[in-house]
């Protein structure tokens, strides 16, 4: 299968720990890189990866809250310093525009870098390629925020070696029969393309879901997604926060997870005053067990 | 004494390393908190100093560079959701405007900001309060750019237990004495203050010289300063690059310090091509053998 892992870089919330950095994620699919959220030590964390700076083609921000985009300047300076010369695109909601304008400003990069505004309030396409998309899904935040669903395009059937050598089928052949085509043998007979290939792999996704109090419609716009990433900032026993500063508590990620039908939940975004993520983890789990804490240096392939 | 302090929460260059966070350093003045640059990552590192983060009065930002500023909007805005009230005075060379008023809008904090715009050309005293006085070393980089010499007042001698007993001075007559009065017996004899009083403690200064190439006028300004930091970016091999950029080798800052007659220097403003800073701190240790590296985490009492 080709690759398509999840890099957690920082899985904290906006007050700074000796635990955790703010939020920012790498998704590595087929060697493409793309950030989502750039929080302050962003850069930093990159480090850790091991991945490759140049690789980096597009930022999705999810808000305009520091403790998801102060990492921005320099985590953009320092591609500059690398000697990066292709452009970078940055996606976010639309009142992001004058932050990634002066980040611009102040680094005075010579790459061009693109910013697209996006309305947070739809649930919409806004990039595809030959190997994927990438859907918006409307968040419910304090200011306007988008979480994204990154989601591979269906590949092509696999083809089965035995029957192409059984039917001595030419290598100009095989993608017209992966795409689709029967073969007919020199003799005339049609061989319908499905006995060459078996199914292609399965379909993955990935949906990041940061900030927001819980929105019942993830569970259709995410359903049956591999994993989802969902913020968790608080416990049960802090709910009045969760519904005050438009977060969400453990058991509420859980709770959208399990009706989306989700593979796997991965939670994160805690608050600072939790030195030890256990009751998140309890929590959730009593609703969704597939349930995984987030922590920097996590790596998870789908 | 009085405490005065150094702490160390970043001491690397622009280019990120998992050893070193960009510059930022601390300094503990009789419990006031004065910051010395705020790069990427400095209200993470501030975690470490275990420093009371309301007890920050200034800022005190060298030049607009990023690996020296970009932790400020962090910085700023974990303060406000800390609950500060009291205004924060944030100086540097002008040019630094747009970004401390960048850095206010961005954060949205409700307490006042007062930035302080300095000519970084001129060897001038920008701050004075009881206990210290703070003046600008111009530098030389490739923008501009001033370092920062702290120096405490002179305090008062100290008193003499046994003789204010020997002639039963009252306590109304301590701080009199102190500051320079002589005391008169009760029989009309004439006692001098300095029988009563030993030398106040030795006056204790910092000096902060970072991002420079050799500033020969430093071994003035800095005369006898008890620490001198002073950048390091390059060993001598790399003494091409150090011109190039601005920038001084581990021997050039060993010789400013010599001829300061600085009591001990710090280095610090590692190139991310040293893995291990030893080939610098023994350059600089052939000119002037009190010489220490700088490192995250380190604190230093003067």
């Amino acid at each position: 299968m080709q690759r398509f892992d999840v890099h957690i870089l920082g899985c904290g919330s906006a007050l700074p720990t000796r635990k955790h950095l703010p939020s920012a994620q790498v998704v590595n699919l087929r060697d493409k890189l793309l950030l989502l959220d750039c929080g302050e030590g962003t850069q930093l964390a990159w480090r850790y990866t091991e991945l490759n700076w140049q690789n980096i083609t597009h930022i999705f921000l999810s808000h305009a809250h520091g403790d998801h985009i102060f990492g921005l300047p320099g985590f953009v300076s320092t591609m500059g310093l690398l000697g990066r010369t292709s452009p970078l695109f940055i996606h976010g909601p639309a009142d992001l525009q004058a932050f990634v304008e002066f980040t611009k400003k102040i680094t005075g990069v010579e790459y061009e870098i693109h910013f697209q505004a996006l309305d947070s309030t739809l649930h919409a396409l806004i990039f595809e390629d030959r190997s994927m998309e990438i859907w918006t899904l409307p968040l419910n935040h304090r200011v306007p925020c988008c979480g994204y669903l990154i989601q591979e395009k269906q590949g092509l059937p696999h083809i089965c070696r035995k029957m192409i050598d059984f039917y001595e089928v030419p290598n100009w052949a095989i993608n017209r029969i992966k795409t689709g085509e029967d073969w007919t043998t020199p003799d005339g007979e049609v061989i319908p393309h499905s006995r060459f290939t078996t199914p292609p792999d399965p379909v993955r996704s990935y949906a990041y879901c940061s900030d927001t109090m819980p929105v019942p419609e993830l569970a259709e716009w995410c359903r049956d997604v591999s994993l989802m990433y969902h913020e968790a900032t608080y416990a049960e026993a802090e709910s009045t926060l969760a519904d005050n500063y438009g977060h969400s508590t453990a058991r509420q990620a859980a709770t959208i997870a399990s009706a989306a039908h989700a593979h796997q939940l991965m939670i994160g975004h805690y608050s600072s005053r939790y030195q030890d993520e256990e009751v998140l983890l309890q929590e959730a789990k009593e609703v969704f067990e597939n349930t995984i804490l987030a922590e920097e240096k996590l790596r998870i392939a789908l």
